[in-house]
């Protein structure tokens, strides 16, 4: 995906003609999620329109350097703001494609109506939410089709723009490392660069902020990855949390790590939540589906990126993935 | 340095009028000198120019990946291989201005001489070599200026020119994430990606090729880094490279790791090559000029990155190191 994206004419008229949206990100939202949202939000709000940035969850502490973190609302936050939401009469989901991966129907929320709703997206889907429906799931970051969008829009791309489009852009292609990484996504990175996005702060803020106990979990869960036949398994234990004084939080990416090992295909990390109950992580550089896998086991996720829970004992648990990992391998190797 | 880098027309002329040419890169040669070199000698070639690529270092394995890498000779190499090197009256030096940083000078080569010599290079210096010297220290990598140079000769930028220029602003900007990350390097890393530079394979050659004892060594010795006031210090024993069948070759980017730490400003690694010889490495994010203190131990370097030798027993090199830190970051302070 190389060529500029283009935004249906439909969506552009849409928010050029309304006054007022609700923009809704997913629960336990990320770097592209955040980003994209609050960028049109800004973008929006320079065209003197209204928004409100809603999340089921709180804005993560290490993406507070977005500008415009502060103005999201949990959805309990702005039920309790006195916002008058019921007068908003569009519903923008940004960076997801179904009102479920928003979390909205379960909460203080769940009784708004709108008179229209509209999905900006990259995920790969089934769903068919949306009078306005745009999903390219072919490009890197819903932050690449904000981007599109603001150009198109005629708005100037302020430096708040482009940071958190930037960061966007950086959180859903490792850093320009993934397979993502197209010669239009270096354009755009190049054009937010010029606009005001600083590179190597914004790789500060979201790479080099670990506290000493992160670091001190991660070198001692790296000292016990196990490595069998090119498949990397780690174990994250309740016992280790506590020794390090870290949470769950603290180990994001930590299953992608091994991955720097030229003869390592896969790497799977389990993560103990509670007695024979694990949340498992897989990583694929492509060899197998691991989305698959998870799926086995009710989760589900990306081909090179899943996820899922098992409940069951830690051997039990390591075992059975292992197993269906295994079986892939052969089916692709056969 | 955000604007289009551009040669001298000096430079130019002579690239344009001479015909042959021994292109040079330094010794212990990294990804910016290995892939602006080897791009330098494809686009000459191009212009049907002779060219012989040079090193007094053989490349490194995981370089090979580098299109052109295996054209390069090592001074013995190219002194064995019948070429008439007398016969080129150009020499050429890139990613270094220097004569002494080639090592050519003790080398079978040494009695060659040239009609004209030529620096390309983004290197600080005080050398004077060179009848033509380009040099550009803001600039982040000597694969932006040969990029230039390519641009304003009329070549076509090829798919092989466009890997190496890639791979050497990968190096250099730590995959875009240094300091010296513009938005000319990422338009430049644009055009190449377009012309046929692959990021994510390029970022798996570069990044991802580690051996099995590679990744136990790096988290042995992470797992033995020790804090003080915001400056980590790491020890690399000779008995560890034993344990994980390794070498020095394997540390590579080791001292930079504990920066993901949010309050680590500082970064030293003492490696042991002999008996009470110690080579070290040092990082900072900015807050003193490491250079300065490799300096105080007869080393040099960057003012983010630099190295030096100490002959001294462990705890002597350790002390000594850490004592002169203290000063300037006291001075800093003060």
């Amino acid at each position: 995906m190389s060529a500029e994206l283009t935004p249906p004419g439909e969506l552009l008229a849409f928010l050029k003609s309304e006054d007022n949206f609700l923009i809704v990100c997913h629960l336990n939202p990320d770097g592209d999620a955040l980003g994209s949202a609050a960028a049109l939000s800004v973008a929006l709000g320079a065209m003197g329109k209204k928004t409100v940035l809603l999340c089921r969850d709180a804005v993560p502490a290490f993406y507070e350097f977005l500008p415009g973190s502060r103005s999201f609302f949990t959805f309990s936050n702005a039920q309790a703001s006195g916002i008058p939401l019921q007068e908003f009469g569009n519903l923008i989901l940004v960076d997801c494609n179904e009102i479920g991966r928003t979390g909205m129907e379960r909460s203080p929320l769940a009784h708004l109506s709108f008179r229209t709703t509209v999905v900006i997206d990259h995920h790969e889907t089934e769903s068919v939410f949306g009078d306005i429906r745009w999903v390219i799931p072919e490009t890197a970051a819903t932050g690449m089709m904000i981007h599109a969008i603001i150009r198109r829009l005629g708005v100037a791309l302020t430096k708040d723009m482009a940071i958190n489009l930037y960061a966007a852009l950086v959180v859903d292609t490792g850093n320009f490392r993934f397979e993502n990484t197209t010669p239009e996504v270096l354009k755009v990175a190049a054009a937010l660069a010029e606009a005001g996005a600083v590179p190597h702060m914004i790789h500060g803020e979201l790479n080099e902020t670990w506290s000493g106990g992160r670091f001190r979990l991660f070198a001692r869960v790296m000292n016990s990855v196990r490595i069998e036949d090119g498949i990397a398994i780690i174990v994250l234990t309740k016992r280790m949390f506590e020794d390090t004084s870290t949470s769950a939080d603290d180990t994001e990416n930590f299953v992608s790590f091994p991955m720097v090992m030229r003869d390592i295909t896969i790497s799977f990390l389990l993560r103990e939540v509670d007695c024979s109950d694990y949340k498992v992580s897989l990583r694929s550089k492509g060899a197998i589906n691991v989305a698959r896998i998870a799926e086995a086991f009710g989760g589900g996720g990306h081909k090179n990126a899943a996820g899922c829970n098992i409940k069951a004992d830690l051997g039990t648990a390591e075992a059975e993935v292992l197993k269906r990992i295994r079986e892939q391998l052969k089916n692709s190797n056969g």
